[in-house]
C-alpha cells in the first residue's frame, strides 16, 4: 500500500460536548493518524465557537492562563466564573466566555425565566480584564441563559437604568420595557481605549420575527406572551441605547443588524455601550492574528483536513465548526473528513457543505456512558480505520 | 472527486448471526455501494461456512429449494429439520447442514450431555437426499451438539452397533466405548454411487490433545472426566471403523487426520462409513464447481472486494469467512475491506490476514437490539460512508 500521501494533515476539530475538549480530540485523532502514517506532519488546531469550554481551550492552546473570578450569576446569585488571558502571539487579548457568567446551565431548572436573568456577570468579567490591562477583549457567545439586551453587562460597567420616577432598575429582560433613561455618566472610561469583539452568530438579530426573543426565548423558558413582551422590551432598549451612546451607535442598526441578537441581545448592548465590533465567531476563533488559530494558513499547506464533532447530523451544516472548516478547506481545494462521536439524522447533508466523507467512532453496541468514558480510545481507533480506508483508495488509484 | 474507480466490486460476506443472512448482507452492502457508485458492476456472493443457515442461503443463492424433513434430533426426540436441493450449475447436489439435525441449539440447556447426543438425524437427512436421487451430498459442519463420532449417522444409514453380548446399542458418544462390533450388512447400497463431501474445519481432529472431545467437549457440557471418557471412546470407535470399512479407511488416519474431528467426529464416521471426502469448508463453499460460488473467478475480475461479518475481532483471522476471502483476494493482489456489524477486541489483527481496512456500522450509542433491528439500514449507510473514504483517497492520489 502506498504511504506516500497524505503527508501533511491538519486536525481541526470541535470538542465533543460532555466528553472531550477540542485539545483531547486533537490528541486522539493525532494518535490514530500516527499509527497509520508515522511520518506525517500533523498540525493540531483545537477549535472553539465561543461557547462553554472556549476560554479554557484557548488559554491552553495559546499558552495563556485561565483566571478564576467570582461574579454575579444569571439569576443574581454569585457564581465562580473564569476568563482566559491568552498567550503567545495573542498576548494582551483576553477571552470571556459569556456562558461562564450567564449561561443557561447556570440557571436552575425551576427558575427558567429569561425575563429575570442578567448578563451582569459578563460585565464584571470585562472589568476583570480591564483591571488586568487587556488591550483586546473577546466575548464568546453561545449557550446563554439571558435575554436582557446586554443591560446587565452595561450596568456592571457603570451604567444606571432609570425608570420614569428616576428609580434604579435591575438589569433584566422584563425590566427593559420600564427603562426610561440610561445614565452613562459612570461608565468605565477604560472601555474607550480597549478593543472589544463580540464573537457570535451573525444570524442572531435583536428583534422581530427572527429576533432572539422569538427564536431562543422558548428554549430559555419563556411563555408565548413573554416572548412578545421580551421582544417589545428589546426594541425599546435599542432605542434607549441609540440615545445614550450616539457616537457608538451611529450608522449601526441595533434592531436587526447582524449579530445584534447574540446571547440574548448582549451583542446590541455591547456594540452600543462599549463600541464593540460584532463579528462572526469564526472570523474571530479561526483567525491567526486575533486568536493564534491560523486555520486558513495551515489548510493551505495541508494534503488532508480532519475535522470532528461530538454529533454529525442535520445541524452540522448550520453553523457548526466542521462545516466552517470544510468551507475554508473547499475554498482552498482541500479534502475534508469529519470524524463523528455519533452520526445522527441528516448526516448525509454535510456533503453539500463540503465535507467529503464522515466516519463514526462507535465500534459496537454500547450506551452513551461507555462511549463517553472510552471516547479517547474510540476516536483514535476510528481515526486509524478511517485513514486505512483513505490510503487504500489512494493505493488503488496509484 | 474521481468516480472512475473502483468499477467492479465483489461483495463476499458472511451472514450476521442472529441478524442478517448472507444474502441480506449482500443486498444492504450493494445498496450502499450504488449510492456512491451507481455505475459500478457489483457481484454478490453470499457466503456460508456450513453452519446454521447455510442450507437456506445456498438454496436461494443457486435457485434450488429448501426441503423440510422430520428427523431424529440430537437428544432422540423428533425435530423438524431441512436440507437444500441446490439448483443452477449445482443441480444434483444436496446440502445438509448438520446443525439442522444435531446442532447444539437443538439440545435443551438442561440436558447438555455430549455423551448422550446423536447424529442419527444427519444420517436420516442423507437418506432423504439419496431418496431424491442426489449425485453429490455436501455435509456442512459447525454448531454441532454431538460427540458420537458419526455413529448415529451410520446407524441411520443401516449400520448396527453391537455390544459384547450381541445387544444393539444406541449410537451416542458414551456408548462408543461399549461397542464391540459394527454390523455393516444393512448399509444403504446407494452410498457407494454417491459423492459425499464433509465440509468442515481441517483443524478439528478426532482424538488426542487437539481432539474434539478435549477442544469442544466442555462447551457442549462435558465434565473433565467425561472429556477423557469421550476421547477414549472415539479412539476405540476409530479402530472399529477401520475394521468394519477397510476399503474406505485404507490409507486414511481416522484418529488425527485433518477434519476427522469435524462435528464431534462426524468427519471420521462418514469418511469410514460412506467413503466421504473430508474437505476444508472453504474448498467446498467457495468453489464454483461444487457450490456455484465462483469466489476466485469473481475476485480475479474485481477492483475491490468487500467482505463482512457480524463481529470482526480476534477470532476473524482464525478461520472466519472474511479472512478466507482476504486470503484469496491477496493471492490475486486485490484490495479488501471488511464491514463489521461490531468491531471487537483484536480487530487490528485482521490486517495481517490480508484485510486492508475495517469499517464499523454502528453510528451512535445504541443497544444490541436496536443494532439488530436496524441492521439493513445501518449496513447500507456504513457502506456508503466507507466508499466515500476510499474514493476520497483515490481522488487525492489521482
Amino acid at each position: 500500500m502506498s504511504t506516500t500521501i497524505p503527508t501533511r494533515i491538519v486536525i481541526a476539530p470541535s470538542g465533543f460536548k460532555e466528553s472531550l475538549s477540542p485539545e483531547e480530540v486533537c490528541q486522539s485523532v493525532s494518535r490514530g493518524v500516527r499509527r497509520v502514517l508515522p511520518g506525517a506532519v500533523v498540525s493540531e488546531l483545537p477549535l472553539v465557537d465561543g461557547g462553554e469550554g472556549s476560554a479554557a481551550t484557548m488559554a491552553r492552546a495559546t499558552g495563556g492562563e485561565l483566571v478564576a473570578a467570582r461574579v454575579t450569576g444569571p439569576v443574581g446569585r454569585p457564581v465562580t466564573s473564569h476568563l482566559a488571558r491568552l498567550g503567545g502571539a495573542s498576548k494582551g487579548t483576553w477571552l470571556i466566555e459569556m456562558a461562564a457568567a450567564a449561561g443557561l446551565r447556570l440557571v436552575p431548572a425551576d427558575v427558567r425565566d429569561p425575563g429575570a436573568t442578567t448578563t451582569r456577570g459578563v460585565g464584571e468579567l470585562i472589568a476583570v480584564a480591564l483591571d488586568a490591562g487587556a488591550r483586546r477583549i473577546i466575548i464568546g457567545c453561545g449557550d446563554s441563559g439571558t435575554c436582557d439586551g446586554g443591560a446587565g453587562a452595561l450596568v456592571a460597567l457603570g451604567a444606571r437604568l432609570l425608570d420614569a420616577r428616576g428609580g434604579e432598575l435591575e438589569p433584566t429582560g422584563s425590566n427593559l420595557a420600564r427603562v426610561e433613561r440610561i445614565d452613562t455618566s459612570g461608565m468605565d472610561p477604560r472601555l474607550a481605549g480597549t478593543e472589544i469583539l463580540v464573537a457570535g452568530n451573525m444570524h442572531n438579530l435583536l428583534t422581530g420575527e427572527r429576533g432572539v426573543a422569538r427564536v431562543f426565548g422558548p428554549q430559555k423558558g419563556a411563555t408565548p406572551e413573554q416572548v412578545e413582551a421580551l421582544d417589545a422590551g428589546l426594541a425599546h432598549w435599542a432605542g434607549l441605547l441609540a440615545g445614550a451612546f450616539p457616537e457608538q451607535v451611529a450608522g449601526r442598526d441595533l434592531l436587526t443588524g447582524p449579530g445584534t441578537g447574540a446571547s440574548g441581545g448582549l451583542g446590541a448592548g455591547l456594540a452600543a455601550g462599549t463600541g464593540a465590533q460584532l463579528l462572526s465567531r469564526f472570523e474571530v476563533f479561526m483567525d491567526a492574528e486575533r486568536c493564534g488559530m491560523d486555520v486558513d494558513g495551515l489548510i493551505a499547506q495541508a494534503d488532508l483536513v480532519l475535522t470532528a464533532e461530538g454529533a454529525v447530523d442535520f445541524q452540522t451544516p448550520r453553523g457548526k465548526i466542521p462545516a466552517e472548516v470544510a468551507r475554508r478547506a473547499k475554498r482552498a481545494g482541500k479534502p475534508v473528513i469529519a470524524l463523528a462521536g455519533t452520526i445522527g439524522r441528516g448526516a448525509a447533508d454535510v456533503h453539500a457543505a463540503g465535507i467529503d466523507a464522515v466516519a463514526g467512532m462507535i465500534p459496537a453496541p454500547m450506551d452513551l456512558g461507555e462511549a463517553v468514558d472510552r471516547a479517547e480510545e474510540l476516536l483514535a481507533d476510528a481515526t486509524e480505520r478511517t485513514l486505512r480506508l483513505v490510503l487504500l483508495g489512494a493505493a488503488m488509484a496509484a
